[in-house]
């Protein structure tokens, strides 16, 4: 594919045009390498849309709650792109995906574009198709994204790494809450969502999560956020407006402190390059693909027992990190460009 | 730690002390740094004993058969050493560890080394210290080695790369087809258990596994191992003599295809290179750690929107690769010394 053919695909993302969007985003989950010269130049002209994750245990209700969160800010009248991140196997993909059907409802309103990925073989991962869709949709002219993944694993903790603002879904079942320190949940929200109100121990288990939210996120100084828990019944929409105010709130934060903004956004993507670098490293030296000369070395002297792994990977990592800057950048992008 | 005293650690080992051994296990599975000096003594000095991986899901009753397998290997007059491998979260690792007491009963026998290990926290992850205990097990002056693991998960395929042969265990139930499949056991197979073989239909789900396996397995001439399928009783020991014949034989056929061992061993640690070395860069840049300034500098273009992530990680990665090979060996370990 020429320089040409991917400024038109650029121009067309930019310009709104759907279709240009969706087949895009086609190419990102097939792993097509043409589309890397596209987001090269869609990422400078992305318009740092807010990115909204919401994220929580299957069952949690999340897919219902986003489908409100939806209906809510069109009533805004924001143009809005959903990503719906489902990082199963083809084998379980289906039912999952099953679940979002209720979204459907929105896919007639063109001003909502809604998207489900469940990525293999991409280059960055699953999460690194996800931040490749998210430069997408950052250029092609909306006024919020919403992601929603299910909570579980290392796997979809890198992909809340590209929101701005994390809203964790909850419900007052036990075990969830157990769930969510293994997940890490409880670090990674802005907002909680306890979800099902209806249920019994509702109270009870906010109050819970209250103390374990608080209990993770002290108060350094009256400019720190203090992320609020939210009760809701997500299918009915009760309690679905103060989430709305919450994410408002968050984003008002920012303003007022844009320092916190910026540091958080340098720690996600200082995590996003490192996961990005592990999975294109993984990908160049999987079997079907020779490694370099720097590996083959290692590699032989560990078969040799010259050299013991641990020793050898620190060895090639070494050579990686010590690097001079201006050996690394190409010439197109020094600085003084 | 001084060098004297990884020295002492490392003869300690070689000269079979269980408890100098035990005592090396916990600073793997605690991430101690100070241990790699002693690995990289001891890796030079192992004896190339034959690794014998078990795996299956979860329920399919592999710690039954290395138990069965353990008496067995022991009538044979073998010393042993087994790594029963949890990579489950502390919160269940509990309960399948009690899975594992009825090998217990081999732990007074002062000729059989069993261990447990859940690590986490470890430069490599759990494959990287799966891969360290081995090195000390080769060390020990033991005739086989055991390493028991549950095959769901990438993490467990990477622990069976360590094994010279790789038992895989299944049931009759016929879920376990589907996950054999996700989980790619059909492809790591050197020879397959059917175990609960008192279980209804037993033979149609053997007749299936076989065809599977052979699709899988094409015989590229004479000299491909062709793996078996064999039924068990693992509980009762039925069946459980045909395997340890498989093991033997599979054995014999390296012995006899020396080349095959070779290249086996080799895309092995091929595959444990690139992991190890993933796992370090991620652990070098966790937030904790600051980076170096290649990737500082990387990180500032992407901040300013003047690189795509996917482009800035394979200018990293480029910077990496492309390095000659007496820029990455440290003196100590150059060619000719």
């Amino acid at each position: 594919m020429s320089d040409g053919d991917a400024e038109a695909d650029a121009g067309s993302v930019v310009a709104g045009n759907r279709r240009a969007v969706g087949k895009l985003l086609t190419r990102i989950e097939c792993a097509d390498p043409s589309v890397l010269a596209v987001l090269d130049l869609l990422y400078p002209r992305g318009t740092h849309v807010p990115i909204l994750g919401i994220t929580g245990p299957p069952g949690a209700g999340k897919s219902a709650l986003v489908d409100q969160l939806i209906a809510r800010f069109r009533a805004r009248d924001e143009r809005l792109a959903v990503l719906a991140v489902d990082p199963s196997s083809p084998f379980t993909g289906g039912a999952i995906l099953g679940d979002r059907i209720r979204m459907a409802r929105h896919n007639t309103d063109p001003n909502v574009f809604i998207r489900s990925m469940a990525a293999r073989g991409h280059l960055g991962g699953l999460a690194g198709a996800v931040g490749d869709a998210l430069i997408v949709f950052d250029a092609m002219g909306v006024d919020r994204i919403l992601v929603e993944t299910v909570g579980v694993g290392q796997n979809e903790m890198d992909i809340i790494l590209h929101a701005g603002t994390v809203v964790v879904v909850q419900t007052p079942s036990g075990g969830d809450v157990v769930q969510a320190v293994k997940a890490g949940l409880l670090e990674a929200g802005d907002i909680y969502v306890m979800n099902k109100m209806d249920t019994g121990g509702v109270d009870r288990a906010a109050a819970a999560l209250r103390d374990s939210v608080d209990f993770r996120h002290p108060l350094n100084g009256s400019d720190a956020w203090r992320p609020p828990v939210v009760k809701t019944q997500a299918v009915e929409g009760t309690g679905v407006d103060a989430v709305v105010d919450a994410v408002l709130a968050h984003r008002q934060h920012f303003e007022r402190f844009p320092h916190q903004l910026e540091a958080r956004r340098r720690l996600q993507m200082s995590a996003v390059l490192v996961e990005r670098v592990a999975a294109l490293w993984r990908f160049r030296n999987s079997t079907q693909h020779p490694s370099g000369p720097a590996f083959e070395y290692w590699l032989n002297e560990v078969m040799a027992r010259r050299s013991a792994p641990s020793a050898a990977a620190a060895a090639l990592l070494s050579g990686f990190t010590r690097e001079g800057i201006a050996d690394y950048a190409p010439a197109a992008l020094r600085p003084g460009k």
